[in-house]
């Protein structure tokens, strides 16, 4: 490995848009000397203006940027995932020596990363694909960062990532992940839990305003009230800071403002086809993938409103509230099981070798989804690494087992009303038919077999079979 | 085109395992001249003599099969999906000539057959893909049939795929589906519905055995009740026959001898990652294709229900046999309401130009998913091609609102009991979630802006927005 301090800077970022930029600056206020590439002018004005106060430059020529760095070199890819970082590697690689490190930053599919893993190692280069968490704040001021590339290389940006990243009880977040892609692969995890977890919460701000008609100020107290116990986490905080947030043009709080049809950029929608493709069952990832699509068909939505009419009150017994409390966390942990059920079988899948006790700690900070939870699932990996399960934990089963019945009690509730809960509902039917030991799958496969002739297997011997059963024999 | 009708066959199959053989027979039961090529000796061997009445010849020379198709030729694919149809395709492509027409008809990947239909164009081949179901049975005596492709060569099949289709009133169940990969996208479809369906009969199986204890026969007395009603199908008629046949070994009804790991072959599985792909929500056949990945975690689930407990029986009200027959209806209307919205939008994403009242229509017969109520929805899109989703015909709307009742009695019973209702929940919560005229989706776009500066749109002005959440404003 080719090693000369004597170019001016350690770390190269290509892209000085916001995330890039930030990135580079929390380098800098860790005291890299750092350095970055764009095509625009503007852009690297602008960074070098907001970073003036430390040593750094913008280049706006890509071989002037290159030579710039020390080697092993290390560029921090910042670009929008897809062709473009294809494109950057083709620039880069000729003006690259062997053993020089590209990290794809963006949010690239893990099959995309990789293929390119594969390509660029082929060429005696180290290629990782490094998951970011926690927005444009994280980048600057400490994300959760999920590296995963060759494990020799990542010496040479360890000591840089840890400085950088979020830092919990003073462990940094950010840990070596595995080989290949699985980075990306944890971070694709990460935004499909994202996704679940934001639809638990605009389930439940739906069963607060239509199904107990609180206005703003009502639902903010409980997403506060429960942002200060065992359902804190940085999604719960911003969302009982949404409810304070008034628009400036009307006075209304700037939710009431906006319209009800959700985005995607596609990391939920990935996390659940892939899930489906390694056969682990992750219902609720899914139930909010399809809500945000769901939310989309909004003129038919108001047509079929207007022709079945609207949802009911609920009907509250006990304190409703506390049973709410009680579903959320009941889901909640559906969303993280799922999610780390699905990183227990890719690694499995792709030998990412993941230790899914590191990755839950690296993600209690800087991330979006951090969450007082993530120190209970540190907690339960650390325990037992081979945990094939969260729901296997004793210490979160007694937590669950304290939470069916408000679960029952408000899932059965809001079906009564008619309130739409895809995802409250599913991580309930996922939990009653996990802990099914005998499961009706026994007739699907007998149907199968029926119309088919797919086969089947018996509880009593070994080996595949078949049977006629259009001869009636009753 | 050209056009010799001196060779001695009109119609030639490559394959001649059970699918392939049966198709050819109910060819020749119909008059036409067919000829077969399989590597397999022994397979032609079987053909030859099982349609020794009839005009029909097998071959294991490719050259010499290709040789005695009349012009233009049809061959006929029934190979296993994958890369055994692409070198098919290979070997038979230099023995054929501009005008010939290759009809897949395995399960191959709509993706696939894009491919292959641009690659043969290019080459002056027509490339159908036919989605075809009834399995064996149906392929022998009247399948469901589903050509896609250019509609000009279609005339050269057209009498002949009539001639072996399925018949309803008179009526075959074969039509000309659309161009490209159409036909593969509508048996896709036909898939995942099935998957949802055969998920429904599952679940009403565990709630009528492990909710309302009720033995083998009366279970088997309720399917065949439903069976005489609305709810008739292929897959309930199989069902109560399955509750019917016992064991030669034990004595048991086979039902119970059978593993409860379902398996699959991908066709649902491919169904939900493309409705993902093109944003189309059909949560319950996601929820099939996610409980049968479930079931196969068999160590997991018996471990879980030593842990938490069997479910409970269920407290019935009423009749629960009559609201459980509403529940399924309910769930089966959302489970086909699903697939043809999903149809739909493939329509206008992949330019299919798909004619959903002839689709539902040749559904009637031959194939798994046949039912009495494919003509409710070919009535409702007969009478509005334009139907944005099968909840806006007022007709069903109708039958919807009259089994609301009982579905949320029952679906709210099992969430109470504990019994795991993966699909039939689903199907209520999107229901209730597509009936919302104000989501909850303006929280989901409030915290996409908040964390990532994702933008959103308001229900006052156009454009795009984004605000500065951080800075507290109340």
């Amino acid at each position: 490995m080719n090693n000369d301090k004597t170019a001016p800077y350690a770390f190269g970022m290509v892209g000085l848009g916001t995330m890039g930029r930030n990135l580079l600056l929390n380098m800098a206020d860790n005291g890299f000397a750092v350095t970055g590439y764009d095509k625009s002018e503007k852009m690297i004005q602008i960074f070098e203006e907001d970073g003036k106060a430390h040593n750094l430059k913008g280049f706006s020529d890509i071989k002037e940027f290159v030579q710039s760095l020390q080697t092993p070199r290390t560029v921090i890819l910042l670009v929008p995932a897809g062709p473009i970082v294809d494109s950057v590697i083709l620039e880069l690689e000729p003006l690259l020596d062997k053993g020089d490190i590209i990290i794809d930053s963006g949010n690239s599919h893990f099959t995309d990363t990789s293929r390119r893993s594969l390509e660029l190692k082929d060429k005696g280069l180290h290629f990782f694909g490094m998951g970011i968490s926690g927005g444009e704040e994280g980048a600057r001021f400490g994300p959760s960062l999920m590296p995963g590339g060759d494990k020799k290389a990542y010496a040479v940006v360890k000591d840089m990532l840890e400085a950088v990243s979020a830092k919990v009880n003073g462990d940094p977040c950010v840990t070596y992940i595995g080989p290949g892609a699985s980075g990306h692969f944890v971070k694709m995890t990460h935004n499909g839990i994202e996704y679940a977890i934001m639809e638990l919460l605009a389930e439940t701000y739906e069963i607060l305003k239509n199904g107990l008609n609180y206005d703003n100020q009502q639902i903010q107290k409980v997403f506060d009230d429960w942002n200060k116990g065992r359902l804190q986490s940085f999604l719960m905080e911003i969302t009982k800071d949404v409810f304070l947030f008034k628009d400036v043009k009307t006075g209304n709080l700037l939710v009431d403002e906006i319209k009800d049809e959700a985005k995607s950029k596609g990391t939920g929608k990935w996390t659940s086809q892939v899930a489906m493709d390694i056969e682990v069952p992750i219902p609720t990832i899914d139930a909010a993938v399809s809500t945000r699509n769901l939310s989309k068909l909004k003129t038919l939505r108001v047509a079929l409103g207007e022709a079945f009419g609207p949802s009911s009150p609920i009907k509250t017994e006990g304190d409703f509230i506390a049973h709410l409390e009680e579903t959320f966390y009941f889901a909640m942990v559906a969303a993280y099981a799922q999610g780390m059920h699905l990183l227990t079988q890719a690694s499995i899948e792709y030998k990412y070798e993941l230790n899914l006790a590191e990755i839950a700690k690296i993600w209690r900070g800087g991330c979006i989804i951090r969450a007082e939870f993530l120190e209970d699932i540190y907690q339960a990996y650390s325990k037992n690494p081979e945990l094939a399960h969260l729901y296997a934990d004793p210490a979160i089963q007694a937590k669950i087992k304290q939470s069916l019945k408000g679960t029952r009690t408000v899932v059965s509730a809001a079906v009564e009303a008619g309130i739409g809960i895809p995802a409250f509902a599913s991580a309930l039917t996922y939990f009653d038919t996990l802990k099914t030991g005998r499961m009706p799958s026994n007739l699907t496969q007998a149907q199968r077999d029926f119309f088919g002739a797919h086969t089947f297997e018996r509880i009593d011997s070994e080996g595949i079979f078949h049977a006629d059963w259009n001869q009636k024999n009753d």
